[in-house]
């Protein structure tokens, strides 16, 4: 068994239920608030079906996975999980180093284990659309392809800068049949007011969402359907961490420390969440690792404040570590971590000291993606690399030490839609980007003043 | 058992050697010639080491796998087979459709199967570098991969225009660590007199295959890869079948018929000539097809004539199903299938009519490509969307006469490199080609005139 490089399991292991880590954490979550009257509230309910909304505040331990759903997970799922024999030559450590890989969907990452779950629970309501936002469009293509398989329409907004330059995804989510419109669009009133301004205005994830949601909320068969930080979605993603502990399980190994990259929050807690119940109920001393960029790092350099979801002020307000809904983080290349707050679960853990963050720089994060594709032949996308920048880190600690730890991480997702950074990366045109002090500092002016009591 | 979806192996799984059909075949293949004295030859051993030049005229049945080979092989193989439960659902048909799928290696195709083989016994023979061609990528990549891995220096000579207009297959090879030019290149003669002709020469696959072989043939301690047409190339790929064969057996079925697609035949052969060899052997009487594309139908319309491998006639001459070496097929999106002729072993089966080829138009493929997303979810390669197109046109005549056939094919690789070809498909810009009889007859002109014993 020890000398496997893949760990696999069979499509009757996909777990049969999800897991709801509110069932132990041993406190309330802090309320979500309306963004006008800030009293407490729920997901809105034009735009998430009530499936949806009981998930987001069950304390059921387990929550069952649709057979459908499964169904559909077996195109991809279980995933592998990987020992990098390899890699730990190379890295000349004694450390045993799993990974996760969740780039074997066809979409390419972890997003549609929720995609799917969302879509259904969508059709089952009766709905027959829904709608989101996508930036590069990991997301878009993600619930693109769930829709697909369930049978709903899709609408995707995308940022017009992102539909014009990264067109890959927008075509992949056209070879799934969802309708694609760059955003500002002239279909909504707050993208015609911005296409007034400009005609070719680049739009952002802001505008985008506005969009989504505006389209939800004017179309009575349609639901606006989210990637990451609400908790129904991060427990949609535990199916990776139940996996890959039944995978090391096989391996014979538990883990020292479990890394993830974070953005809103899903990838990782879909991973960590399992290990972190271990820590809470059964006394486990398991690192925890997050991983932010520099560039973003609300947990590290964040308020633990109460926050607008949205960058408009739109969407519900939530207790999180966040950099202010008004700031624009810089432009890296893992765009799926330039997020101004975090999951409220993932704040709540870290909050409390259960869980821990690292942050890491754009260049340095390349270079371990590199260095990780030398070895395991996989090319990691630039958010999935924070979490292999880390476990390099971490196992070079342990080339020092002579610490024989077991470290494991989840690779997200691949980078072959992400080649254009890797070049910028090899010609060395990446920039690093410091922690922007004054920018959060003018962006914490705008955190809403909400009741004392909240 | 009979309700999954996917049919996986374990590491213990991979063949432990590769299956050589000249043992089963019951006639001897027409020898290679020497381009210039037209005398019976071996592969040139300046390009070419004694082990693989050994295997390219072997006889035996089985040759093992040197475990190294195995090793790497292990980082994505067994690769899974799947039963396309769902496409046979929206294809109506009570045809069971099986597809091995090869788009999980790390380069995303087949080709690491033998580039992994041939950098090891490079290694093996002393050698320091490997020098190869690549058209859009897809071998140089695995080439790239492979060298990587095996710890040897890859040098790509890549054609210009596919260099500049298609970089993401070149940033892969840049990962992996490889060195790219753009073909024709100021670094061998044949590059300097085509860029005195023109500083921005376009380039093309045969002065690209001119200039490998010039760099392989004037380093020592280089030598030149070949990734497909050679038997020893379609050998390596056998693990393919191999392992198809075993999954069909747990699924508990023999395959009515096999389908792959047909360029220079390495995917084609590495998944059905164990299926041959039942055929042969045991009297099965399964049905084996090659699907090639209109625009290059080198099998049902070329003349089965000793003809260069190679399009200025300084490669060894075989005898293949040919179209002229000097004929240039249509631009079509499926790059790997634009060979003017064909594996010997390939076209000495395709004579005897052992095998079976069918055509299909560029449009009908891309049409199946995106049928195929729509259900199964993976986004195939232009080339191996040839195989898909014919598997929906099999599984739809088991429709009309309510036949229960098994039909398997070889799903090669993906097409996340080639979304900008199912862009123009969305956006009605493919044209199809017809059969480019006036050109072929054009280039029947110039088939070496061989003597007559050979």
């Amino acid at each position: 068994m020890s000398d496997q490089y893949k760990f696999l399991l069979t499509e009757e292991d996909i777990p049969k239920a999800w897991y709801n880590i509110q069932a132990d954490l041993g406190f309330d979550l802090p309320p979500l608030l309306h963004p006008q009257t800030m009293e407490p509230t729920i997901l809105p309910p034009p735009l998430f079906c009530a499936a949806l909304n009981e998930q987001e505040y069950s304390k059921e331990r387990w929550i069952e996975i649709p057979e459908p759903v499964r169904e559909i997970y077996k195109l991809w799922r279980p995933s592998p999980l990987y020992r990098a024999r390899r890699w730990e030559k190379a890295l000349d450590t004694p450390a045993h180093i799993y990974y996760k890989y969740e780039g074997v969907s066809p979409p390419g990452s972890h997003k549609p284990n929720t995609a799917v779950a969302q879509a259904f629970y969508a059709k089952e309501a009766g709905l027959k659309r829904l709608s989101t936002e996508t930036g590069a469009g990991q997301w878009g293509s993600a619930l693109a392809f769930a829709c697909q398989l369930i049978g709903l329409d899709c609408k995707v907004y995308m940022v017009r800068v992102s539909y014009h330059q990264k067109p890959y995804r927008r075509i992949l989510m056209e070879n799934w049949g969802a309708t694609i419109v760059p955003s500002p669009s002239p279909e909504t009133p707050m993208g015609q007011a911005f296409l007034e301004q400009d005609k070719e205005h680049p739009g952002s994830l802001g505008i985008a969402i506005s969009e989504a949601v505006f389209d939800a909320g004017t179309h009575d068969d349609t639901n606006y359907s989210l990637g990451s930080v609400l908790n129904h979605v991060l427990m949609h993603q535990t199916v990776v961490g139940l996996e890959a502990m039944k995978q090391l399980e096989m391996a014979g190994e538990y883990p020292d420390m479990v890394i993830g990259c974070i953005g809103g929050g899903s990838n990782f807690s879909g991973f960590v969440l399992p290990f972190v119940r271990d820590k809470i109920v059964e006394g486990k001393n398991t690192r925890v690792i997050a991983v932010e960029p520099t560039a973003c790092p609300s947990l590290t350099k964040g308020l633990y404040a109460f926050d607008y979801g949205d960058a408009v002020g739109a969407a519900p307000i939530a207790k999180m570590h966040t950099l202010g809904h008004t700031f624009v983080p810089a432009p890296i290349h893992a765009g799926g971590l330039r997020y101004h707050g975090m999951a409220p679960i993932v704040c709540a853990l870290y909050d409390r000291g259960i869980i821990e963050a690292a942050v890491v720089p754009q260049r340095a994060v390349f270079e371990a993606g590199v260095n990780f594709a030398m070895s395991e032949g996989i090319v990691p996308a630039p958010e999935s690399a924070h979490a292999v920048r880390v476990a390099i880190d971490e196992a070079l600690k342990c080339k020092q030490s002579g610490e024989k730890k077991v470290i494991a991480f989840n690779l997200s997702g691949h980078g072959h839609f992400d080649l254009g950074a890797y070049d910028a990366y090899h010609q060395s045109k990446l920039e690093d980007y410091e922690y922007p002090e004054e920018k959060v500092k003018e962006a914490m002016q705008h955190l809403p003043k909400v009741p004392m009591a909240a």
